[in-house]
């Protein structure tokens, strides 16, 4: 079978919120190629004998290039190996998928994309914040604060659009500055805002406060999202629900593994 | 045990999308109350012994309404029993949601949210379109073109971000007054958009136009999705990936009964 690649989105965390296609690609995978925040938990279901690197490229870290990732996976996929390539959340949300996706498509490498729960949505359920309401939020709009640093130009838009919940990514911590942002595309200082950290894990806190007062917000452990907009108000300190004590994970391996020797059997059959 | 109320996205269509956690929610399901469009393959999860009612608000058809759908949500989990209540997509994108959350909180039920791959991110994975791209897109934006018919104002802005990528839901068919509306905001005649049709399904289809040709284009077969932006240009007619057997399925469910039998085991031991 020739090698292929998989582009998967591990989803905003906690490990329950993998997609079974998700689930199905790791366990099938001879090489997983991971980016930064993909925890410990999701890597448990890759098999013992696969080879799994972290090319992420953290901040401040002297790291990988893209172009050293693109060659990784079409290098692997050439060698008729099985790779994932896996980011945190949704891979065509902020993820260079698209890079990955030209590199792949010139080298002729068979590839498919799993999408998976974008951080927004695990944080804003995890914070019980509706991202629409048919009175106050008509749409959504996601947005990274920090851009890539080897971009030419700020791309923070000119206006946002109103009524609308904005999600900034990668927020970090200058939040007068990410204040100013928004006041100039238009929001009123008043509008709500919470910052949620380390969505759906068990460390999950909520902060909520106003566009006008974020300046003064406590710098909680990445990684962080600001959600803004009238919606905000519904903010709850939530609880992270239950995630996965390694016995369940164990469990779910051995469900993966039941499954695959059910297929085999129809196959055999 | 008191009942609960589990708000549960299901994915955009393709059940290999749902989450380990929705499975899990609709595994362990004594009521399902499920919008239109949710797969008989998802509801395939359910046990035998729980009542499964749609509950969906279908164009033209003298539906339940909303304080309905609340109703009967608070009184299940008033006799005790763990209520789902099944969305397509993400449960708090466009799905009305916050009026469910306001009506569990004032009946004082526990209920949790189990995000969810919305549509976006499963037609964009099928048709190879990243959502946001370094070079051209540096922000996603998403709107429904039908807006609650009892809403006093069409909530279309009056600006939409450049480079930014619009999805627009539920475009219906009127392309000639998307196209409009969309260059009323901002967005130029030649914009490329791809129309997905029943994404992430084997009968998935992919029409690629721009926005001045965009009146011209077929009526494809609901649900549709229409992705405008530079990043359009990226689509592919693709292949929906493979989806569940019917065989498959039953491996599933008997995997989610395995996981159960060990799980009990713990607890008795």
């Amino acid at each position: 079978m020739p090698g292929k690649v998989l582009l998967v989105g591990a989803g905003p965390g906690d490990p329950e919120l993998l997609t079974l296609k998700a689930l199905k690609a790791l366990r099938s995978a001879d090489v997983v190629l991971h980016d930064d925040l993909i925890g410990p938990e999701v890597l448990h279901f890759v098999p013992a004998s696969a080879q799994v690197q972290n090319v992420g490229k953290r901040c401040g870290r002297k790291g990988i290039s893209q172009e050293e990732i693109n060659a990784l996976m079409v290098n692997y996929a050439l060698l008729d190996l099985q790779v994932v390539r896996l980011k945190g959340g949704d891979p065509l949300v902020f993820g260079r998928a698209g890079e990955e996706v030209e590199a792949l498509r010139r080298a002729n490498i068979e590839f498919e994309i799993i999408p998976g729960v974008t951080a927004a949505l695990g944080a804003a359920a995890a914070a019980q914040i509706p991202l629409t309401h048919r009175e106050v939020s008509s749409s959504l709009v996601i947005i990274p604060n920090h851009h890539a640093k080897d971009s030419d130009s700020d791309n923070w838009p000119l206006h946002l659009p109103q009524n609308a919940t904005v999600v900034v990514y990668m927020p970090g911590y200058h939040y007068d500055e990410t204040a100013q942002k928004l006041r100039n595309s238009g929001l009123a200082a008043e509008t709500p805002c919470a910052i949620i950290s380390q969505a759906t894990s068990r460390e999950q806190q909520v902060y909520s406060t106003t566009i006008e007062n974020l300046s003064s917000a406590p710098k909680l452990p990445a990684p962080t999202l600001l959600v803004v907009g009238e919606v905000a108000r519904f903010a709850t300190q939530g609880k992270a629900s239950s995630t996965f004590a390694a016995q369940e994970l164990i469990s779910i391996a051995a469900e993966a593994e039941f499954l695959e020797s059910l297929q085999n059997q129809e196959i055999a059959e």
